[in-house]
């Protein structure tokens, strides 16, 4: 039995790479975990040996410390992997077979499995539906930024790219079929993008360029990204975005420029509740600020796609009410202009497989719209910090040094 | 060329049925009419001998005193009718169809009519895109309580009855497509009600029980109506829906103790931003109660329909952000459980005739589960103060006494 | 271990009843078992204890000789049930629920089971995508007339009636969900029936009287079924239902003589390939007879759902053509027409369980639509006879005597 | 008042330019016009000066002699051009405006054009539901390969482009929306064309050419063009497709060599009525080939697009059946692979402005995709003659020489 190595989160802050235990066919006791789900029997997973696992903005709301995380917590939750071992329950799934593992664990049995809606499993998460690796609150499967990782319901959850040598020369791309790549795509699906659309996009870390990407891969005509960051502007130009510096000038005024009239016909937000204002409010958090812009700048009749997280507890906001998950919306605005939302964590297998082919068939190249940069599993901490200070960068951990070729 | 007489907006808490002008195919100066449409030509249009005009919650709001609507202003958008003349441009309606108005004013030739988004139409209102009869802020076209009044785009906007004898013995019924029973089947819709669904409406006045009767004739298992008033709630009981009391106990407690679950697959608000309180805070205002309550009930992957009205401003709002149109609302909550969010106005085209065959065909009693009660043109003032204090009816203005034998 | 007996094949127009094997988690060799399935191990199947087995009109084609069915096959895919015992992999399901199992196998791992096309799995059969239970060509998953049958991926497979005893007392038209109801609502689904529609079904057998009563509750505003059996249209008529005798004239002639138009906005094929023609020609086999009409009678723009059979191959056809599945369909007067067409098995999982809710809440009849009539196992041979000679009814084995107080 | 000139069929295989009428607002007796519709009045019209008007497959269907088309219609139904003068009842629609017409001809007042489906209205052809300009029984409104059209209820059909100068840059692309390009998108759209699909297109002639440019739009993965015209699978090669030579070997054989397996996820016929056989077959007739190879190679669950045009009566057809509309198809492949079916014209106002977006920035090249060629208007006789012969061209007729910067 090999060892294994993980990143985990030790206060806030502060992220190292540990021993940590080389994961058994069953949910053991350890920080995270869901006491309802010590002891549960995984027959049905896979032992995945990870190929890349990739840091997300997501990990950094525990790391920042504005989560309940506790100390200890193995984190990851952006997966592609080689199949080392099965459980007795596996039927179709095989060792060696090259994986992409949906960031949201679900179980293929339960009513929302089978509507399609896997995001909000009913069987991984005693205290409510919907679960991911290696993060608070999800239930307590391990993470994977590790050199192994535990997959459940493997036959169920597990992608297998059809031909494993090809996979590898795209693997950067592939690697973020785990959750950004759908989660972008499944943001501007919601917003309504298709063939002609006019996009806003509000954020431009890795969800949001990889909504721009997915905007075009749509048929989008014209997709404008805003951030506050200049080089993640920038990055968004490299491959085709307008953008917006909303440091200079609201949403609209943007758009104006660009579109000739104040609004889209289809916006995402790709930020959510760390937002920050607009302008002369840049440099301080305002929750609202992006749904509230978007609801300006999209067209009457249109959707906002709502993939940035917004949470229900925020113990570090400034106001009360936001702490509280609550925040103060222009629903008045939304209403008369007929404005539809959809939030929520992306049902990555509806998405997961097309994407692939996309990938594969040189229709899309994701990797370098995210500017996916691979790094050592040691170097995880620095990859973390260069993360949080605004790096235009989506880093990709190398657990086992079989990226070096890649890309 | 006959007289006319409506009903007018004389300042809050008082409406009065005065003489009035009678239509010309042109949009002549006066309360309430948007500059840039006085003198528009209406050669498209008809003039509608009005059979059966209904007070709607909305005209309530005005009323109220809660909007900026000028005096003078003739009121009302739910108009069924006699073709009394039609314009030169008309090429299909006929003098003496019996038809139905939708309530939004839509031209047939903007993109947003193209796409069937006739809530939003942008040549009808020089403001904003969306338009109705009788409204503040809509564009000044004259309202509907009134013996005639004037229908632009008549060949696109009128909904004409096959059979103009069996129709008028349905006459109540069909009264109802002229807003509420479309405007409570697309709650339905957008909240995804179907064949087998569990169903919450926020709301038993005529739009709730419009969306109950319409959630039942849209297969649903089980239709939960929640309110303040007894009276209502007895009139949603009388055709088949389970009731929860909320001045006794938050919604989720009524599901659970009628479904055995806190939760239904989807809610509708049918109250909007004039909500109070529920259990001990039913006394006062609490505009995103309903929303958050809505939240709450609704099973995670679920949607809200929200055809109750939520304003952009409200000046009698007790806090400042309501006054704007912000609502403290628990996004968090809702991003949590992957929930849908519908707004806006009813595009009434997208459903009437479907529920006009409906009607005729004897599968949903409209009239009935509303209490549609007619009265004479004259008694308005009465039928707005009745209706105001929580009468479970639902008030239809007879301006020719053809009303008589219906029902 | 309990024995079991079952109801077989035993060659053109013969059925009988015998001793068969008990199952086991392992698909044994027998009569239709494709060889590819021999010895597959079922550890994530469960054992049901039948409590209704339906005989379905898909029976009749292999007794009828229309098919390849072997000697010796256990018929019976509508099965419903009590868990009797799970295999080793089964984590859900526990011994005692009473079920219902969809006719349609499925793995609940493949592509098209993940896209809820449960109707063409991948994985069941070795054949071709799609399976089902004592069906010829269908993989060899011994059928269901019985007194114990396997059911595999049960946790995937078995819809579980919430309140067992309460499902008992509806148990006749639960017995329903595990083919006609759900097939007959997807004939009306994919031909696009929604509330006001007017509705034409070919054929009053019980899945054109399963799709009748779906499409009321589907909220139609006209539902007209045309048979030659004046029995079955009888029966129609009994709850609510139009009726097309159309040994005397087109469907064109009766629908225009009850809608006052000739045609109608969807039309489902209930029928399938042994259709007989209309009028004088009702005598003989006219294969194509119902998908012409259907096409003549289907309003432009509408759609046609066909959920009647159509096979590959039919060695007792009248034509060289059809014996290989080909029939003269006049495809141009549905390009005119702008029509749509949607074939193939229903999948039922995508609506059982709403429709089982709307069963348990009263909103459908759908056992006294289709006549169900319970009968003993042992007259399962009788069964076949009567229905094969046009009883109006649905037959329902009871293998263990549960049914007596049912209904 | 100026002249106007015309293509003219003179009979089969015979295509003159000859001096015609300049339009009025009111339909005039002439070949091929309805008697029910001469004497209407057009004063929602606009006369279009042509600035481009296309050649399609569809009027070789008519100069072939497969139709009954009379002598002297004037041709053509794919009109871009510029507003030379509007009837009294236009109200948006301004003399100057560039616009493209949609080739389906539509009230903007009836049921069907409610709900988009244009290409089936109910107010333009007094014979059933659907037109076009220049066809034979279409309602008898003048083509439009002329130097002068007349376009009814303009408000309605026209789509205005936004910027003048910038849409003449891409006047060839923008040509492509009056029909093929729309068209082709549509049957992609009905086929399920999405992100990541494998698509086969049967035809590489402009419809096949646009359905290809289409899928790429849509975000297909691999889109693989059949045809037996070596030259016309060059053209496809040349933006990107897989081709299939189908004089070599069946759709499947080579749809296996391109992708490892013998199925494609989605499939269109852009063929229709006049298909000649695959491999050897390929020198004759053989009206159903193509949908019958079709159901062939799309995986199970998929859908077929059809917009190639099949008949309802086809006097050349070799066949009696075929003579009326029939073909032999594999209904019962297409069962057992649970298929479906979408036929008839596309309703080109669904699409028209947002490929319209998509070619104004630049995101489809849909001109060089079907190689489109403008020639002068007086050379029409000689692109139908090369047309006829498979030039892998689409032929743009110039009635004023505004084309010849263009491109």
């Amino acid at each position: 039995m090999p060892g294994n190595k993980g990143v985990v989160y030790e206060g806030p802050g502060k992220v190292e790479v540990h021993d940590t235990d080389y994961p058994e066919f069953e949910l053991k006791d350890g920080p995270g975990v869901n006491p309802a789900n010590v002891g549960r029997k995984v027959r049905h997973g896979a032992i995945i040996k990870t190929v890349a696992t990739n840091i997300c903005g997501s990990d950094q709301h525990m790391v920042r410390g504005r989560t309940t995380a506790p100390q200890g917590l193995v984190l990851g939750h952006e997966i592609t992997g080689e199949v080392a071992e099965v459980g007795p329950d596996v039927e179709f799934t095989k060792v060696g077979d090259l994986v992409s593992v949906p960031f949201n664990i679900s179980c293929g049995r339960c009513r929302n499995c089978k509507e399609g809606k896997t995001g909000i499993c009913e069987n991984v998460n005693p205290d409510r539906p919907g679960s991911a690796y290696g993060y608070v609150d999800m239930g307590g499967w391990v993470g994977g930024q590790a050199e192994y990782v535990l997959v459940p319901y493997a036959d169920w959850n597990l992608l297998t790219f059809p031909d494993k040598d090809r996979a590898m020369e795209k693997i950067l791309d592939l690697a973020m079929l785990a959750d950004i790549f759908p989660t972008g795509f499944h943001g501007c699906v919601t917003a309504g993008v298709g063939p002609g659309s006019t996009v806003y996009i509000a954020g431009a870390g890795p969800v949001g360029l990889a909504a721009a990407a997915s905007a075009f891969l749509l048929g989008a005509a014209v997709v404008i990204v805003g951030d506050l960051n200049k080089e993640r502007l920038a990055q968004a130009r490299s491959f085709g975005c307008e953008t917006a510096d909303v440091s200079e000038g609201e949403p609209w005024e943007h758009i104006e420029r660009i579109l000739g009239v104040p609004e889209v016909d289809c916006a995402v937000d790709a930020v959510g509740f760390e937002a920050r204002g607009h302008g002369r409010e840049a440099d301080t958090e305002h929750p609202a600020t992006v749904l509230n812009a978007l609801m300006e700048v999209t067209r009457a009749g249109g959707a906002l796609g709502i993939p940035g997280l917004y949470v229900t507890g925020d113990p570090g906001a400034k106001e009360e009410a936001a702490r509280q998950g609550s925040l103060s919306i222009r629903i008045g605005l939304g209403w008369a202009k007929s404005l539809s939302f959809a939030t929520g964590q992306c049902p990555v297998m509806r998405y997961n497989r097309q994407l692939m082919m996309a990938i594969l068939h040189d229709r899309v190249q994701i990797a370098k719209a995210v500017n996916a940069t691979p790094i050592p599993l040691d170097q995880a901490p620095r990859g973390y910090q260069d993360f949080d200070k605004g790096a235009a960068r989506k880093f990709v951990l190398d657990p086992h040094g079989m990226l070096g070729k890649a890309g």
